[in-house]
């Protein structure tokens, strides 16, 4: 499906996520909000025995992100934390816009998948699914000392 | 960078991996494999304060992965193990040869992370690159009969 070439990467979704919330409340729910990854539906062999496994990754494409803004900013847009790079924080404003989940699989049924905690709007195209296991668990984490009160999250 | 059209979804490498590690010995020697991810020297000011994290994701694209192979196959190629759909398991032959790692970061130096455990081959593309987070932590996990048991992990 995927493709490279002197020009850079070429990728075709494998789905697309499928919610009733609205957009605007996608980062504030992001804990209980279920939704459904629809595959394509040649791909539902490729979901065999899936429902094995109670955590996935989900790797998006956001694709209502505008590119090409600034490399630096203040987190949550507030001057007296630190300028900080794009690629030091979990913003949308990345170099490519792919975004990163770990959600919780609640129902696999045929090439549609029922998750939990998966902040992407409806219609965002859904680039991977992977496992997540116990080798992409870290527990003794340093962080920056901005991201260690936070509001809400 | 990043671009969606209606054929697809296109994107250029942030930067490319360098290891001396053989390619044959990157996957048994994932959890002591130094590398550097020397991203495109424009976007060093993206890394700022990214020296303050332990942990981080590498996105990359797995460029040497064979595209098109079978949805569904047994697990280590034993056949004794149930056969299991590519999204269910972490191997190189997803629809999108997306690669996923949890590395620790060891050193930043300009536009140049050090890390260790990327299991990505010397001149592996990279995608994108996030801060690992307390949230992307997950415990309590149910995970596949097959996988309890696994050679040299």
């Amino acid at each position: 499906m995927g493709s490279t070439d002197p020009g850079g990467i070429h990728l075709d979704p494998i789905g697309w996520v499928r919610t009733d919330v609205p957009d605007e409340d996608v980062p504030r729910r992001r804990r209980d909000i279920v939704s459904r990854i629809e595959l394509r539906p040649a791909l539902a062999p490729a979901l065999t025995g899936i429902d094995a496994y109670s955590h996935l990754f989900v790797i998006f494409w956001m694709h209502r992100a505008a590119a090409g803004g600034p490399l630096l900013s203040h987190p949550r847009g507030d001057p007296s934390l630190p300028a900080t790079g794009v690629l030091a924080s979990r913003g949308r404003n990345h170099p490519n816009p792919v975004g990163l989940a770990v959600v919780e699989l609640l129902e696999r049924a045929g090439y549609c998948l029922t998750v939990r905690r998966l902040d992407a709007y409806d219609g965002t195209p859904v680039i991977d699914i992977k496992p997540y296991d116990h080798y992409d668990v870290f527990t003794d984490l340093r962080l920056p000392a901005w991201l260690a009160v936070r509001p809400g999250n």
